[in-house]
C-alpha cells in the first residue's frame, strides 16, 4: 500500500498516461475515469482514458464521454497506467490485464473494494470509501487541480451511482461534504439525476405496470414474485434491457427478505431473477439451479412448464427465508 | 420577518408549546415537527406535537411519533403555537386555522414555501431551505440543544423526503453538510431508508401497477399523466397515501417534462398533483386551477367530471411545457 499523497506526487510527474476501469463499466468506474482524466488535461499530462466495453447510454452524457476508447487497450507510448475501481485483475479484461503486468509501466491501482487486491507498482485501497469518485476527488485535492465543473459532474455521478443516491450504508459524513464541496464546483446535480433517473423508455414504465400486476407474496410473507411473459413485452413495446431493475420492485414489498422475477426469455426458457435485503444468501438460492451471483443479486436460466418452475424455486426460496407453505 | 436568533429566544422562553405542521403531513412536516418537539423536551419546555390527520403508516418508525396527536387540537394551556411547513393558514387544517388567530398565544410561522404567507406573530419563511428539517436544524443549534440520534433520524427523514434523496434541484452545499452532521450525530441513514423505500406495502405497489397501466402522453412529449380512481384504491386494497409519490413515474418518461396524477378523491371530487424535471413553474400552473406549491412540485383540488378536467389541465400543462395539441 502506498500513501495517497505519494500517488499523487507519482502521478504528478509522469508524463503520457493510460487510465483505465474495469469490463462493464458502472457510473462509478466511468465517472472516476473520467475526472481523472480531465484533471491529467488540466495540468498538461497526456492522458488516455480507455476500456474494453463502451460507455452505456446512460452515461454518455459525461463530460469526456466521447474521448473514452472502448475495444483493444489504444497504442500510446504510456509511461503510466492508472486502473480505477477493479478489484481483481480479471475484472480488467483483454489486453489490459497483460499491460498491467508490464514491467516498463508504472502501475498504480486505486480501489474501494474489500479483498486482497495485489496488482500494481502503487496501491491505494480504501474499502471505506463509498466510491472511488470519493478517493479520487481527494487524489486531486492532493495533487492541487482545480475541480471544474466538467470534473466534478463525472466525480458527483460516480459517488451518487456507487451509494444509491446516498441511500447505501457505505454512505458516510464525509460522502455527504465532498459532495457539498461539487455541488460549489459546479456539478448540476438535479440535471445529472435527471439523466440517470428521470428518463426512462415509456415501454419501461408499461412494462414495469404489468410486471407489478403479476406480484404474488407467499403466506409467510418472506418471499415474493413477479412475471414478464413474452406477449407481456410484446404488448408494452418492451426490450429486454426494459426489464433490468424489476425485480427490485418485489424485494421492495414490506416483509418480504427474497423477491423474484420470472422473465420469459423464449418459449418454455425463463430467467430467474433473486435480489434478497439483508439475510438471505441468493448466490446459494441461485446456485440451486444452476446460476449464480452475489449474496444480494443472483440469476439463473431455466426451462420447462412455468408454474411447474414456478413451484420448484419459490418452495426453494420459501425455505431459505426462514418462512413456511406458499 | 423575523431572524430565526429572534425565534430560537422566543422558544426558549415559552413554556407549553404546541406544535403543528400541515393537513395530511408528509416526511418534512411531520420529522420536523418531532425534531423540534423532542428538542423542546430535552431542554424542559412542555411540547405537544399535533395535527389534523395522522401519522402515515410508513412515517409511524420516526422517534415521537406514537407521541403525535391527530385529530382537532389538543386541549392543553399553551403559550405558544408553532407552526411547520404550512403554507397557507388554509392547509392548517380544523381547529388550527382558529388556534392560529388566537390573540393570547404567541405564533411561530417557520415555512420554506415561496409566496405570501402573513399568519404567525413570529415568521421566519425561507424559500432557499429544500427542507424544514434544514431550517428546524439551524434553529437547533441557534438554540444550543445537542442533536440526539432520536432528532437527527427525524431530521434526516423530512430532508431526504423534500430534497427526493438529494435528486432535486432544491438541494444546496449545505443540505448535504447538514446531513453530514446529521449523520455523526447519529441518524441509521441506511435503515431510514430501507423503511421508507423498501418497505412498501402490497396495496401501494398494486396501486401503482394500475397507476402505470392509465399512462397517458400528450403527442408533443412533453406531459404524461396516470389516473387513479376510487375504484382502482379499492381493488387494489390502498388507502390515500399509498397514492403518495405516484406522480413522479408520471415525470420520469424520457422527455417529459410535466408529469400529473388525477386522483379522485371522492365521488367527482379529484386531487391534481403536478411534477416538472426543470423549466415549467408547476406552482403557477398549479395556481391556475386553485392550487399551489413549489415550482417543481405542486397540487391542486377540483371537482367535475373527470374527462373534463383532464382536457383543460392537460392542455394548460402542455401550454406551459412548450408543446402543442394533446
Amino acid at each position: 500500500m502506498s500513501s495517497l499523497a505519494v500517488i499523487a506526487e507519482v502521478i504528478k510527474r509522469a508524463g503520457n498516461v493510460l487510465i483505465c476501469g474495469h469490463i462493464m463499466p458502472d457510473g462509478d468506474c466511468l465517472g472516476s475515469v473520467l475526472a481523472l482524466g480531465l484533471a491529467l488535461e488540466k495540468i498538461g499530462i497526456k492522458a488516455t482514458m480507455a476500456g474494453p466495453d463502451p460507455v452505456p447510454a446512460v452515461y454518455a452524457f459525461l463530460p469526456g464521454a466521447e474521448k473514452f476508447v472502448s475495444g483493444d487497450p489504444p497504442e500510446g507510448n504510456y509511461d503510466t497506467l492508472i486502473i480505477l475501481d477493479c478489484s481483481v485483475p480479471e475484472r480488467l479484461g483483454k489486453g489490459y490485464r497483460e499491460l498491467a503486468e508490464k514491467k516498463d509501466l508504472t502501475v498504480i491501482n486505486i480501489d474501494h473494494h474489500h479483498g486482497y487486491n495485489p496488482f500494481g507498482r502503487y496501491r491505494y485501497i480504501d474499502p471505506s470509501a463509498a466510491a472511488v469518485g470519493e478517493i479520487v476527488f481527494d487524489l486531486l485535492h492532493l495533487m492541487q487541480v482545480r475541480i471544474d465543473s466538467a470534473i466534478a459532474t463525472c466525480l458527483y455521478t460516480a459517488i451518487i451511482t456507487d451509494t444509491g443516491s446516498f441511500q447505501y450504508n457505505n454512505t458516510t459524513p464525509n460522502t455527504h461534504r465532498r459532495v457539498a464541496e461539487l455541488l460549489e464546483c459546479g456539478a448540476p446535480a438535479a440535471q445529472v439525476n435527471i439523466r440517470l433517473y428521470e428518463e426512462k423508455p415509456r415501454a419501461a414504465l408499461l412494462l414495469l405496470g404489468k410486471a407489478l400486476n403479476s406480484l404474488k407474496i407467499s403466506t409467510c410473507g418472506r418471499v415474493s414474485w413477479m412475471t414478464v411473459t413474452l406477449e407481456d413485452l410484446k404488448s408494452a413495446g418492451a426490450v429486454d434491457e426494459h426489464a433490468d431493475g424489476l425485480v427490485n420492485y418485489a424485494r421492495s414489498v414490506m416483509g418480504v427478505e427474497v423477491g423474484m422475477l420470472f422473465r420469459e426469455v423464449s418459449e418454455g426458457k425463463y430467467k430467474v431473477s433473486f435480489r434478497s435485503k439483508k439475510a438471505v444468501d441468493v448466490n446459494r438460492l441461485a446456485a440451486l439451479f444452476g446460476g449464480g451471483g452475489h449474496p444480494r443479486a443472483a440469476g439463473c436460466v431455466i426451462q420447462g412448464e412455468l408454474e411447474d418452475l414456478k413451484e420448484k424455486i419459490v418452495s426453494a426460496a420459501i425455505l431459505a427465508a426462514g418462512g413456511s407453505s406458499l
